[in-house]
This record gives structure tokens, C-alpha cells and sequence, in this order.
């Protein structure tokens, strides 16, 4: 609990209303062979963000091979046929420059952040790893070894990630969504280098992936280099139509419960499954943004902390959150975490009864204004950052939106009214949720 | 409840034990394309059954393309190059036979049942129409409405089937066994000729197939008509292993609520990940299917009914099964249907007093002499009906387990020890189970 930092105050709100949107419209293009760019000019510093997504993710997986997609994004860093294992970090770094990589269910993108002058450099290196990469034993046998570490690390010493993983299971019944992004470990420990091989020349290909350049740099000579360095790298034909299997009806509320002596705090956490973002139609995703920040935001437009923290005292803390941006589904959580004393089934209850409040006092037109201001605020401030504005541009396009998708997303959050909030709240579907209880052993 | 009709009188059991096994061994051999041959000889009536057992089923089937293994099922009735749409059954009757179909999540198999004279015609056709297959939109169009409609018939319009399709939905995490036979419906009605096309040539093979003929024939016979018919047709040398996505580990027990107007009597289910029958290491499934029997079979021997039904009076019957003939995963399920004025909660409690106590009482020795009686009278029966049998050999072929598994089966069973028993009762784990309540709108 730091509700100081939460709080947005009411100057400060004031002034951000009367800011620009952004200086630069992001420019965008595509090569020959199919490659989307973006590039976002900010000359503020001489540095640049350069980034490649791929529209593969974990939901991609072949059944049965899951965590290939991370794995792939570990093996990246390894020999291709000119560099060897661990040199192309080491180039950056000696260039001033930091990189890194990460993968989601439906995106895999690395990234690095340089001093401007270092483009070239960079697209020259990444564009050689995008088909020239080499899978020597001796390379993805210890690193497999390392993700099944980090798997044990991240996910399995913590029991919030085992419950967080065994929820998504729960809620997902046809979805690879329901599948960790890691990997379940039974599946990790068969990857090799012939399942990552099928995998890498699957989907690593020029026109499965989007370049976001960001920073002080020029767009026609990001066109230029770009050219030059993927340009050179022939599409794949054979690239497939990028459909999984989506969740039918769903028609039986899901609950469960996970014990484990490490869990100091307990609480009750519920997933529905939710609409998505979807190309040209973002409003009924952008509702269930607003209703995410209305229930849970700030201490000072929170209705569920509000209600259940100060007001009623059974909460030590109440949370609401949407996640859209995903190519298939999305996701509405709603939780509670009890104060002291109180039992997980009054907890839920109280959340239950809270939610139910609200869809019949309806919205405050005071914290919806606040949302605004806030929802407002945070986009101003991404977009004051080039590198975070270009990574959500970058999953914004992997996961099938445009930029004109992207670019608008503030504006249809803005506009959302009370009454689609509202319609968004009560479509929440108690059959197409899962429940979780996670406690300690004596809880 | 009829529970006269699930009385073995001690008299025929005794009977029962004198009884030779079987009379003819099965004889197996394979053909040079890789197809498997069973023959069953039983010359008591001059009727034989002809069976084709594809070793793919409903969890072989594509992610987003649920459904296909049996409307391929379907689809093998249509036309041929040489037979005519509905023409295979049209002879199988003229000749005084009958024909079907069935497809489960490891298989997909075709049997008719004929004068032993007609087993030639019948391998012709079915020889023809494993490699034959002529998709007309006239035919697959209409018979995806077809399809579907048996959903909406045998499933959607019955709650006890949505609810068991969103109880399997919910116990396994990451095999297919999770999605429904039939189909998701969103994804049946995006099935085509084409999806339809690419699952018959990939499957449907003689290298993938296993023969079963029993009855009135001669096995030398048997060898050079299926030489004749099903040895012209070229193994596909492309044949992929089977491979399922396994479960991981389940760390949380998961609970469901389906509620439904049209239920008439409320009752508990639960579903637990059991170990399957395995090839040379059948014991532990074994041990789970005397487990069933004791606690949910005969009323002679039910350990749940008699405490639930009879002592305590809270339920109107109570049960518990084991399904463990299949390639990956099996299920064992404990249930109750709570007597008038009983709670889903006070009958589900004393459903797990029961096992609770069964679990310290351990086994009774009368109990376990009857249920080996029982099952090995249901064997025996079974033998003494030929196409019972050559279900039963087909079905445990083409999920994975030899003709010696098969055979050994009955006398694994009678060979489970009251330690065994127990340790499979006691590795029961709620952490890898669903308990579902499947009740009315009112309940």
C-alpha cells in the first residue's frame, strides 16, 4: 500500500488538460518484403530506441512445445554464423548501449537503446540474428537449463505465479492464453534445438515483424538503413495466417483454491474473460479500461477502496484491472486482499456486494472526470517517454491493431460514457470467470 | 436407480470363477504396409464383425479445429470415387447387415456386422474409403448442419452435458482431452472440405489403422483378404508420432457451479487426474479400477452407497468410476445426488467423510473377494460376446497398450492387493481435480 504515490493532484491534473498530445506524429512504412516500420522522431537526445517485434508469441506455440517462444528469445542472444554466443550484448555495451528482449503470448521483441549514431550498427546485427542464428549444443543445452531456472525462480518459488498460472489455466478452457508464457516444465525440459529451428524459421521472418525506431533520428534515413539491412532478407512465403483457438461459451464459473505455508498475505483474485482491442473498434475495450481505473485506480476514485478499505474496513486493499491489448481475448480482474480477522469468503463477499453497489448507484460523474484526467495523464506521460511510446506502439501493431488503432486509444478513452461503462460492468459474465483463494496452510 | 439389476447372486459368481478365460486365443500379425490384424475365431454363428480402428480421435485434432475427427467420421459415409454418397451403408443392408461409427479423443473407428460370407464386400469398401474420399460440397455442407445439430441434441439442449463438458473443460490444464468430442461449436461451424481433407490424409492410413475381425472366420482367410483389399493401399510414410501436450503438475483444486432450470435432480461431481493404463504397467490403473468398483459398484459392495444411501440416508445415490483406457490421462470420479431437503454442501461433506473413512478403514476383505467376482464375470461376459470383445481389443490397441495388455487385463485386476487399493485412493489429489455442482435456477 503507497497510496501517496497514486495520488495525481489537482493542479497537476489541471495543467496536464491544457499539454499537447504529442510533438511528432509517428511515421510509418513498409519495405518491400513486408517489414512494418515505425519511426517516432524526438531530437531531445542524441539516443535512439531500436526495436523488432515479431507477431509471435507463447499463444503460437505448437501444442505441446510451450515456452518455445521464450526460449527462442534466450536462444537469440547466442552464435549466429559471423557473431558468437553473448557478443551481440557485448557490442552494444561497448557502444554505450543497453539491449534486451521479453515475450508475450502474442509478441516476441528485442530492443536496444544507443547513442543515435549507433543505428546502423544495431540494425546490421539484428537483422544477421533475424535469419543467420546457429543452435550449437553447447549453447541452447545450459540455456535451457537457465529458463527451466527462471522458471523455477520467477514462477514456481513464488506462489502468487503458481496461482496467477493455475488461474489462467482455469479460466481459459480452449486458449493457449491459459498456457504460461514460460512454459509449462515438463514441455520446456524436451525443447531442443531442432523445436526451436522449426520455430525460428516459421515465424522470424521480415514480413512477421515490425521495426520501431524512436529517438533523434531521421526518417528517411531509418528508411535508408532499413532497407539496406532487412531489405536484403526475402520474405517468407510460406508464413501462415496467424489464427488459435478461440474460447467458446462459457458456461460454468470456475473457482480454486491454492494452499501454500509461504503466503503471508491471502486474497481472493477473479478473472473473466473480456472483450479484446480490436482493429477499428475499441470502444467496448476501452469501457472496461475506464471501469478498471473507476473500481480500482487511485485512493481518490477507487470505489472498491473506498468502500471496502476506509469505509468498511475488511479490505487491506481492493483492486480492479483490465488487460485488452491482445489479439484474442482480454482479461477483467476484480480482488481483495482481507485486513486482519477477516475470513476469504466475507472478503469476497464484500467484493461481490461493493461491485454490485455499483452497478446500481452507477458512475460518479466526479471520478469519472478524475479517471479521465488520470488515463489523460498517464498517456502524456508514456508519450513523454520516446522508449515507452514505442514499445506500446510496437505491441500495439503485434497484436493486429494499426497505428491509427494506437494513436486514437486515448481519445475513445476519453469518450467512453457512464453508460458504457455501465453496459461493459454488467456484461462481465460470472460463468466466464475463474475465482481464486489464494492462503496459507492455516488460513 | 434399479438396483436389482446390479446383483450378482453369489451362486453364478461362484459359477463365474469355475469358467475357462476364453476359448480361442486372438491371433495378430501385420500386414507389410504396417496395418495391424486381430482375428477373433469364434465359429458359433456364421456371423463376423469387420472393425477399422484409426489410432486418431478428438485429441489428435488441430488447436482451433475441434470437432473434425468425428465429422470426418461422418464424412466417411459420403461418396467415394466409386460409391455414391450413403451408398456404403445402403449395401452393408442390402446384404443384411449393420454398419457404424464411433469416435473418441485417442480413436476413430468403422464396424459392421455381416454373414461371415460378406467380409470380402466389406473389406472392399472399407479399403476404399480409407484412401477414396471424394468431398463434395453437396455432401460436407450439409452434414456440418448435421454435425451440428447433434451437438445442440446430444449436448447443449442436456445441462448434464454442458456441465461434463465444462468439468473436463476445467480438469485438464493442457491436453486436449479437455475439449469435447463433438466440438466446440464456434469451431465446428468453421470446419470445411478442405480442414476435412488435410485430418483424412494425415490419418488416415493403413499404417495407422488396426483390423479387427472376429467371428466366423479362418485367420489364414482373414490374412489374404486384408492382404488382398487393405495391402494394395501404400503406408504414408509421413506419419507423425503421437504426441499430446501432457498436463503439467495441478497445484489447485478447481470448483465449478453450473446452474440450469431444466435439472430435475441436483447432484456433485468430481473429476480427478488419474494415471492411465499403460503399456507393461497396467497395475496402478488397475488398482484405480477395483478402487471404483469397491467404492461405487454392486450394492453388494458399494462402500458410498451403503454409508450415503442406506446408513446416512443424504443422498439418492452416490458413485465413482475410473475411465483409464486411453494414451495419456486418466479419470476417476466420485459423485452424489443428495437426497430431498439435502444441501449441496452437507451432500458433498459427507461424500468426503465417506472416503475419508474409507481411506482409515481400509479395505473390506468380503468386499474386495466380491468386486474381483464381479469384474471378472463383466470380462467373462464380455468374451462371450464376440464383438464385445473385439471393441474391447480394438479400443485398447489403438490407444496404445499390446494384445498381451489386453489380454493380461482381467488378471491384473484380480491381482490388486488391499495395499495397492489404498495407495491409489490415497494419491487422490484435490489439487489435480474439479468438484462441480450441477444444480437448477431454485436449488
Amino acid at each position: 500500500m503507497r497510496l501517496l504515490t497514486r495520488v495525481v493532484p489537482a493542479l497537476a491534473l489541471a495543467m496536464i488538460a491544457a499539454l499537447p498530445l504529442w510533438a511528432e506524429e509517428p511515421q510509418q512504412f513498409s519495405l518491400d518484403n513486408g517489414m512494418d516500420v515505425i519511426v517516432i522522431e524526438d531530437h531531445r537526445v542524441p539516443v535512439v530506441t531500436h526495436m523488432v517485434w515479431y507477431r509471435v508469441g507463447a499463444a503460437d506455440e505448437p501444442p505441446g512445445q510451450s515456452g518455445i517462444a521464450h526460449y527462442l528469445e534466450h536462444l537469440m542472444f547466442k552464435a549466429t554464423d559471423t557473431m558468437e554466443a553473448g557478443e551481440f550484448s557485448a557490442v552494444v555495451e561497448a557502444n554505450g548501449g543497453r539491449d534486451n528482449a521479453f515475450t508475450s503470448w502474442d509478441y516476441t521483441a528485442y530492443h536496444q537503446r544507443v547513442a543515435a549514431d549507433r543505428l546502423d550498427l544495431m540494425m546490421e546485427m539484428e537483422a544477421d540474428r533475424m535469419v543467420n542464428l546457429r543452435l550449437d549444443r553447447s549453447d541452447w543445452e545450459p540455456e535451457r537449463s537457465v529458463i527451466l531456472e527462471e522458471r523455477g525462480q520467477s514462477l514456481e518459488s513464488r506462489p502468487e505465479g503458481v496461482f496467477n498460472e493455475q488461474m489462467r489455466a482455469a479460466l481459459f478452457q480452449n486458449h493457449p492464453y491459459g498456457i504460461p508464457i514460460i512454459g509449462w516444465r515438463h514441455e520446456m525440459e524436451q525443447l531442443d534445438d531442432t523445436i526451436a529451428e522449426d520455430f525460428y524459421r516459421k515465424h522470424y521472418a521480415p514480413n512477421n515483424a515490425v521495426l520501431v525506431v524512436a529517438g533523434d533520428v531521421d526518417a528517411d534515413e531509418v528508411r535508408d538503413l532499413a532497407e539496406r539491412h532487412y531489405g536484403a532478407i526475402p520474405a517468407n512465403p510460406d508464413l501462415d495466417e496467424r489464427v488459435r483457438p478461440l474460447e467458446p461459451t462459457q458456461q460454468a464459473e470456475r473457482r480454486l483454491i491454492l494452499r501454500d505455508g509461504r503466503v503471508g498475505q491471502p486474497y481472493v483474485n477473479r478473472m473473466y474473460l473480456a472483450p479484446n482491442r480490436r482493429p477499428g473498434d475499441q470502444r467496448e475495450a476501452a469501457a472496461y479500461q475506464v471501469l478498471a481505473a473507476l473500481l480500482g485506480g487511485s485512493a481518490q476514485t477507487s470505489v472498491l477502496e473506498r468502500r471496502l478499505t476506509y469505509d468498511e474496513g475488511v479490505a487491506l486493499s481492493a483492486w480492479a484491472g483490465y488487460s485488452g491489448t491482445a489479439l484474442d481475448h482480454g482479461v477483467f480482474v476484480l480482488g481483495i486482499a482481507p485486513a486482519q480477522d477477516v475470513g476469504m469468503q466475507e472478503a469476497e463477499d464484500a467484493l461481490d456486494d461493493a461491485f454490485a453497489e455499483f452497478l446500481e448507484t452507477g458512475v460518479d460523474m466526479d471520478q469519472l472526470e478524475r479517471v479521465r484526467m488520470q488515463l489523460r495523464a498517464a498517456e502524456i506521460y508514456e508519450r513523454d517517454d520516446v522508449a515507452a511510446r514505442a514499445r506500446t506502439i510496437g505491441a500495439d501493431l503485434a497484436t493486429g491493431l494499426t497505428l491509427a488503432d494506437s494513436e486514437a486509444w486515448i481519445e475513445v478513452l476519453q469518450d467512453i460514457t457512464p453508460d458504457e461503462i455501465l453496459a461493459a460492468a454488467r456484461d462481465l459474465d460470472r460463468r466466464a470467470s475463474v475465482t481464486g483463494w489464494l492462503m496459507g496452510e492455516d488460513d
